[in-house]
């Protein structure tokens, strides 16, 4: 058996009985766990501290130093997000239904956890924790293979969680880290078939990639979106400048911030320029296609065929005129990743069409794509965004980390 | 573009049509596709007699010749499903849930179609049919590829449903058949993304590993049952021999056929005689551990290690005498596939452990594990059993042939 093996058979025993504790145990070891965070905060700092120094010495850049960085505040953060999800309710043991069959047997559909997850992730050491506890309430082992920029801190938070878990009388393998980062681990984590149950890479394209090819067991793809907003030729044009600005600038580095701006051909001589007013003060760059570029002037520059595709994660907006609402649902099928969709307009019945014809996890009338997030659709957490359409799309909560499983009660029927 | 990419395309396009049909037009192409199916025997069955000769032509068995041929009767029955399909209620639209938000917005989530899904089946021709009708009614395409042994059946049967869709007004590439049966198609379907959303292999062991190492696409994995029937201490005996005699032999080729009897040590004695009375008439070999050997003697063989994990599909039983529930419930969760599990046991506390213990898709008290099936847990009909916990799990009806999205009506929110 390899090392990873030894831990994947670990993590199943685990989860054998934590699959069947019940909420009030599974509460007990979240309170250990935050309580046991904030005991330990130096601990905490010192490892991070050591990652945070050999960041510098490798000369990563500010940007990633700060998603690294713990702080005695950030901690207080990653402790209080432990007590909100022990404050939530359980999914695990729900019947979804249940109903006597013809023959007298009684068959009901109950929830259960979804057994060992994978999961894959960067250098934010706050995911650690984060997705261990939605892990732990839904009654979900979890093997965590973080970045190697965050080892030392990962393993203290890890160590300090599975001391946790064993107080509270569960094991400490519901929790594993992989303390290999090499791509090697990573890959090898992807196909631990008969141990992993479902595979939840959360990063960039890169590692979305390797995950397609690579994995052989089940997997939940999150994180990619191109998404667009489509104003309309009956749009408030107010309104629809205000949610472009909100859309690309409030945080221009996550998924559901847009890409590419298509404007209805009647307004957007008139829309184009109330745009680039928005969008100066954040340096926006504007690349466009020939109509636009013919109403913004010098200021943009032209678009190319690639850029329709391309997720910049950054302050830079692809514009487009189109002809209608036709021709920007073409475009979106065309070229969206299926994560959020936004159109502005007055018009009712094009509002409908919209809601009704495009094909994302979340659609949006008069609103900023910003709002997809699994608080603000009262998820109460989120482990990340799923992409895919299989198992779960959009936000995914506590009830996404679970399965089901149907219970049928006889008196000695046989087919 | 390869062939296959171009059939991906033109199915993609045909399934932005028919996601956004309403359940009258879907319903009128079931219709017409029922009414061509009967208006066309004929033509179905001179292209079916013609694969039937190249079987025999290659030896093929009898059973697989069985499974192949299409008769008068047949192509009712598949025309009879294909009304019971369009009699059952249409999943997509359902509002699961809906809300207004603290800022005001009203955020849905709805059901949705999954996209266009890749079946990959083998030689029966009432699959062809089957799997396309489910697939129209949940708003999918699909593309079919089924086995090289049945081409001109599925041909002739998919002309007719394309035919039929157009006269219904959708597009014909709702449905598409893969003409090319080689190994090369199966492994280009498995990984032609952003064309098909879903892949389910329904077939063998060696398919689905085949799906597993190469698919790129999300799988649901369908069709691996190694299930037991666990006989405990406090069983009716009686009750036992009847469900065990059900379980392993009313249909032993299926995946809810039993492989495992477990026995409990104090019932052994006198259980192991009365089972092997009972499947003494189908001439069911058994493959005894060293304590269920000594009791039965000569008329048993003894059982080796992979005797434990194997899926007969046959008239052969394995059998392990286990001190209780507990050596039960390990071996099942060392050896079991998560298909379909059974105890016997007039027990409370007993019963109600393995109800909430055991990790399948369906466990049973007292009854027979055959019933893990769409029809008999009210489904209406089947697609394919699930046997992963990611999407679905056990046997998917229209509901798991959906995704869903969230739908939001703002007036002007931004984050």
């Amino acid at each position: 058996m390899t090392e990873l093996e030894t831990m994947g058979a670990a993590a199943k025993a685990a989860e054998r009985k934590l699959s069947i504790a019940n909420t009030k145990t599974k509460n007990e070891a979240l309170n250990a766990i935050c309580a046991s965070l904030l005991d330990n905060k130096a601990r905490i700092l010192a490892a991070n501290a050591e990652d945070m120094k050999a960041a510098r010495e490798n000369g990563l850049k500010p940007a990633f130093q700060d998603r690294l960085l713990l702080t005695e505040e950030r901690i207080d953060g990653i402790a209080k997000g432990v007590s909100d999800v022990e404050a939530l309710p359980d999914p695990v043991g729900e019947v979804i239904s249940m109903n006597d069959s013809p023959t007298g047997m009684t068959i009901g559909k109950k929830r259960v956890p979804l057994g060992v997850i994978g999961i894959i992730f960067e250098s934010r050491p706050n995911v650690t924790v984060d997705a261990a506890v939605l892990c732990l309430k839904s009654g979900n082992a979890c093997i965590l293979r973080g970045g190697k920029e965050a080892i030392r801190s990962n393993t203290v938070l890890t160590d300090l969680m599975r001391e946790a878990l064993e107080k509270a009388g569960l094991p400490a393998d519901c929790v594993a880290l992989v303390h290999d980062t090499s791509r090697e681990s990573a890959q090898e984590l992807m196909s631990l078939r008969g141990y992993v149950d479902v595979l939840i890479p959360r990063g960039g394209a890169g590692l979305i990639d390797s995950v397609v090819q690579n994995a052989t067991v089940p997997v939940i793809e999150t994180g990619r979106g191109n998404c667009h907003v489509y104003v309309d030729g009956d749009a408030d044009l107010e309104m629809a400048a205000n949610i472009v600005e909100n859309a690309k600038c409030s945080r221009p580095s996550v998924c559901n911030a847009i890409e590419t701006l298509l404007v209805a051909e009647p307004v957007a001589e008139k829309f184009l320029p109330l745009v680039l007013a928005r969008l100066k003060k954040y340096n926006v760059t504007l690349r466009c296609d020939e109509k636009a570029l013919k109403i913004l002037g010098d200021v943009a520059i032209p678009a190319t065929e690639t850029d329709w595709g391309t997720e910049y994660d950054d302050y830079i907006l692809a514009v487009k005129v189109v002809s209608g609402i036709d021709e920007a649902m073409n475009h979106i099928a065309r070229y969206g990743s299926g994560h959020s969709e936004a159109i502005i307009t007055n018009d009712y019945a094009k509002s409908r069409r919209f809601l009704h014809e495009v094909d994302a996890a979340a659609v949006y009338v008069n609103a900023s794509t910003r709002f997809t997030d699994g608080g603000e659709f009262g998820l109460g957490a989120e482990i990340g965004i799923s992409t895919q359409k299989l198992h779960a799309r959009g936000p995914m909560g506590l009830k996404e980390l679970t399965s089901c499983k149907y219970v049928i009660y006889g008196n000695g029927q046989k087919s």
